[in-house]
């Protein structure tokens, strides 16, 4: 029996970067408020917290206290947040909608979230030295946790795979290709998370190691489900058209192998990232109960 | 008598500082090696290397190793070339050459040129973190260089400087605003690579404040002199159109306050950074002709 509720679990967690966020980011004040207002108008827009969540998670898991590390889990949401400001950009997706509100650029112009982003990507490391996590985890384990997270966000990773996406964009792609724009473009950061929130909590390297083989996995079952929802879901329920992708000749799991190849790979995905958990114990519920989530979810 | 000749220094550590930006950034490989073709690209595009040699000089001058910061220092460039990257595009300063060479966005798009910057900003964590800096410094001071480096280059630094230029372009401004820009634009990472080499060269907190007063005035010195080039210098020289704020409506210092009290300001600025080097011995040497080049410059 396991009376784990994971919906109150997330809207907690939830609740907690909101209102770290809030505390943490600046205030817009003097001749450049500006770009700092445009900075928590996305932060605020709707975002479900997935990576600070698993961050704090993994902290947990390995038996850490997830609350001394919630600079670093706001500093992950300030990057994911600006991954998605400059994807919007009109020279990039050209999206005038996220999450059923203007982007940044619509509300601020241009020049202003292209700083926004900037903004957002530099005080994401201004947040990894901040007092309060400096205070709690040792410096070189900080060193390491900048050094993971820089990794994955650069060329390496998620800006890696952002450059592939737009560069492929239209074109026949393979499944190298594809493998290589899930696994940096939303991947490496997925993975990052977990394998941060583990390292801070003072994990051993084994559960460091095993941790980030579940992120990985988790991150891959993610985006396999994200281009599978774009085929299946319900519009109401995953906040854009159904099909846009194809529309947008993105490269997708399902268009590649069909819905029945990328529902196995899915189910696949989520038992491998439920084995690297199999040596821990109540404490990794939470990342179980996530696995399992975010294959089984409609939205 | 002096018998140290800053332009030998001066080649003889670019020179250094190039190679070592060859040899830490990335290889272009994979599905995403455009992006690090951009960076590169842009990279060596001609500049100058003021920010790494003076990280440097001021490790040296509290008595540090300059070469166990070159990761470092190759960091500071990488945060620069990425602030002249997003500056050029379209959407801000709309530039379609820098040192006569054409601009990023000229050559690889817009696009790619987004995420090179990214990517460069990205990228100066990762080396913030390189095993050859970690091995010889000590991690708590590596993390409080790290806070010193992303909050000169954010909101609070480089990115609101920047803010405010592209806000108030075109629209009559105060001293006050002037000042803003010049001392975030430019002025924060000129300060921050003075302060961050003192304090990873291992200065003491006394070294390091009056190292740090010695920047703030070298970055606003510097300033005010571009400032003034663009109005009476040699368009060769300089390398863009001489009048060219004015004709764009940038604030400038000659614009508010004159020729005159221009170059009376400047002066005031290295008296001021030179006098914050009072207490420095030899090894202070190349901070001191820098401050009276700066100063002294027709480019």
């Amino acid at each position: 029996m396991n009376d784990f509720c994971l919906k109150n679990y997330i809207r907690e967690r939830k609740q907690m970067v909101d209102r770290q966020i809030d505390v943490l980011l600046p205030q817009p004040e003097g001749p450049s408020g500006k770009v700092v207002e445009a900075m928590r108008y996305s932060l605020s827009a709707g975002g479900k917290r997935v990576r600070p969540i698993l961050m704090m998670a993994a902290c947990e898991a390995v038996g850490g206290d997830f609350k001394s590390i919630l600079p670093a889990a706001c500093a992950m949401e300030c990057v994911h947040t600006y991954s998605l400001i400059h994807d919007d950009l009109p020279a990039m997706d050209n999206d005038d909608l996220r999450r059923g509100k203007p982007t940044c650029h619509k509300v601020f112009g241009e020049a202003v979230a292209i700083l926004a982003g900037d903004g957002l990507l530099t005080y994401a490391f201004e947040l990894m030295t901040h007092p309060d996590l400096l205070s709690r985890v040792d410096s070189a384990t900080v060193n390491q946790a900048v050094s993971i997270f820089a990794r994955a966000a650069g060329v390496h990773g998620m800006v890696g795979g952002q450059t592939a996406d737009v560069l492929f964009e239209g074109r026949p792609i393979d499944a190298d290709i594809l493998s290589y724009i899930h696994r940096h473009k939303t991947g490496a950061l997925i993975r990052a998370s977990v394998e941060m929130g583990a390292l801070l909590g003072n994990g051993d390297s084994g559960e460091v190691e095993r941790l980030s083989r579940y992120g990985t996995a988790l991150g891959l079952a993610f985006q396999v489900i994200d281009d599978l929802l774009d085929v299946v879901g319900d519009e109401d329920k995953i906040g854009k058209p159904v099909g846009s992708d194809e529309r947008n000749m993105k490269a997708t799991y399902p268009a590649l192998f069909g819905l029945e190849e990328t529902r196995k790979r899915a189910l696949e995905l989520k038992d491998e990232a439920l084995g690297n958990l199999a040596e821990f114990g109540p404490e990794a519920e939470p990342l179980r109960a996530i696995a399992i989530y975010v294959v089984e979810r409609d939205r």
